[in-house]
């Protein structure tokens, strides 16, 4: 059976130029970079050369990319980090009930630190509200943590918008950019930390980095030999480094136009099942690569294994929050419908996905929604009433 | 020009079989293992094997084992982790002066936030007094950390004897095993928490994991989507975790045994040297890959170079701590000799050694030796007066 992969905000195939540059990696330039015999020094200058990739990706300076071993690492280190560093000024934290949950429970943790959070809310497109935003800004505010393109339901949020309200009190500003990073303009003018990493693009897992802008107070999350200019400790990830700046290196405005083209075509069609809801929004502020739908009277779950059963990968929320049986915290937060977040199911495509692969998608869609609405005790009596 | 790679220390090429196993999970079997669909659940079970094997190598149950992205996350984890979750019984931590920086600095990161931490003394060997131990415990101490193989000398402690006095009196006991995984005896009996990795044993690096031990209370360092059984959040670095779990199964006793003939065999070439003394023990609580002399008269920095020029990788202290000018805080913790920390050298051999590089790095050190101490004042004027 062949796989019909529509799982990519989950994770994505690693590009076999990304695997031969790794490969070299392990092999011949295996030295720890902070060695300063030859095998540590042309380890290095490979990881400064992929440093100066990503950083150049983002209009940065080299040294304000700090590598991580991936996003949950880089949104742990911002929100821990700057609060420990900032706990003399305040102690009030604003993240989005949107974010994920590496942020949220980030921020849980430093609550029982003795910090303060709000949790932001958002529109029915998942939009933050902007004026509330300001007005939540106190005196103690330090930071505010919001996701960039969001991991369930695609919102882009505006945020060069939200960085001046930060800047006006002297709030610091992150987004998590793991999910946006190289599918959307984001620049290092537009916040003070931007968490990416290199799984979502087509590079390895298990690496990551963490912008900081030059004059950000933050503490490191891991202590040790002084790597990462005493901010990142722990043996450089060479490999792994090299390999998502290759990925970065591979993605293009043109992978980003076709996926936005085949995005739209598959809403389209996917919106032609009747009582069917697209989550999150259209146009220029979603995803490239993300439709979320939720499907009336029905579970996503239910509709997401028969799929699998076929060869089609999709998701309901994201691939983390499966080890937990929650309706999805970003849908709830929408309208705070059970019901529509326990119908929904997440498909994310890639450069990869080609039209016939969601002609496929559609078609068995279809069929499975008829039968689990007929199967349905809901379904059944809708049916009669509608 | 050939090199002589001496400094698997710091870290070791990974072994081709390792890389081929990694490229398959980069390419085909890619999926998130949190995702509930094939392609998700075909690399969950790939990380569960892995895990397995790992549990294995020390004797642990498979859910003991959590993976992590190395050896210095591994070590924050465990004593940061250990400090928040047992904070109400006590605050004083106790670890060894010659533990690796990440342990050094995780406590003294924990000192500021109202931990009280004592640094155990070692003898001139390196080995940690047990009565001093005992006696430094109180009713306020919640957890001993001691490396068990020493990065620098490669002194091996007595985890048991430690391990015995620890739950006599109700302390947690950890143990960074990073240097001594494989290639001494560990098992999961000789502590609470144990650390290890993956880039030191021609695994790769970004990967290591924290033995946990049944029952033991600790909070995440990382949190978020709920991985590791919600003790170690972030996508699960697949490939990163299949190789470190190849890279174990690779290794072997005869691999240890070849490594301590080529090392005793090293220890006796170079001691014909004179004025160089042996760091650390000879025999069997050495590391099987460790050498360490100090020249007098000279510094280990500048043999270093001129062996590197000759294509010989060397090391003084530990690659991490080459991000400072300080001397080895390990050789000083011996007898506090400054002289004999500058003048010191780091071997450390693998598997791939041979004794025809030994002995080619064995005459270039005599001809350096020799060129130093003559152009060297200090060594001029004790050459006259010794």
């Amino acid at each position: 059976m062949k796989t019909i992969y529509l799982d990519n905000a989950a994770t994505t195939p690693v590009d076999e130029e990304v695997i031969k540059e790794m490969d070299k990696y392990h092999k011949e330039i295996y030295g720890n970079a902070s060695s300063v015999h030859h095998k540590g020094q042309e380890a290095k200058r490979a990881m400064e050369e992929a440093r100066s990739i990503i950083a150049k990706s983002i209009g940065a300076d080299d040294e304000e990319i700090y590598f991580t071993s991936g996003g949950t690492e880089a949104n742990n280190f911002a929100l821990k980090g700057v609060a420990f560093a900032r706990k003399d000024i305040g102690n009030h934290i604003i993240v989005s009930k949107i974010d994920h949950d590496c942020v949220l429970n980030s921020a849980k943790w430093l609550e029982k630190q003795g910090f303060k959070v709000t949790f932001l809310n958002v529109d029915k497109e998942g939009f933050v509200d902007l004026d509330e935003l300001e007005k939540l800004i106190t005196y103690k505010t330090i930071l505010v943590s919001i996701i960039h393109g969001n991991n369930e339901i695609g919102t882009i949020q505006d945020l060069k918008k939200i960085y001046v309200i930060c800047k006006k009190h002297h709030v610091y500003f992150h987004t998590d950019a793991c999910q946006s990073y190289t599918k959307t303009e984001l620049s290092a003018d537009m916040a003070d930390l931007i968490t990416l990493n290199a799984h979502k693009i087509h590079g390895p897992k298990g690496v990551g980095a963490l912008y900081i802008k030059k004059g950000t107070k933050i503490e490191p999350l891991l202590n040790g030999g002084g790597h990462e200019k005493g901010l990142r400790s722990g043996t450089e990830n060479i490999p792994g480094i090299v390999g998502f700046a290759k990925s970065v290196k591979l993605a293009s405005k043109k992978h980003v136009a076709n996926m936005i083209k085949l995005r739209d075509y598959f809403i389209e069609q996917i919106l032609k099942i009747p009582e069917t809801q697209l989550n999150g929004p259209t146009g220029d502020n979603r995803l490239c690569n993300n439709i979320n739908v939720s499907f009336r009277f029905i579970e996503g779950e239910s509709i997401g294994s028969y799929l699998d059963a076929k060869g089609i990968c999709t998701s309901t929320g994201s691939a983390c929050s499966s080890h937990s049986l929650e309706p999805s915290h970003v849908i709830m937060a929408l309208e705070n419908n059970p019901e529509r977040a326990h119908g929904s199911l997440r498909f994310t495509i890639s450069r990869n996905t080609t039209k016939e692969e969601l002609d496929f998608t559609i078609e068995e869609i279809s069929k499975t929604v008829k039968k689990l609405r007929n199967i349905s005790p809901l379904g059944k009596f809708m049916k009669k009433i509608l």
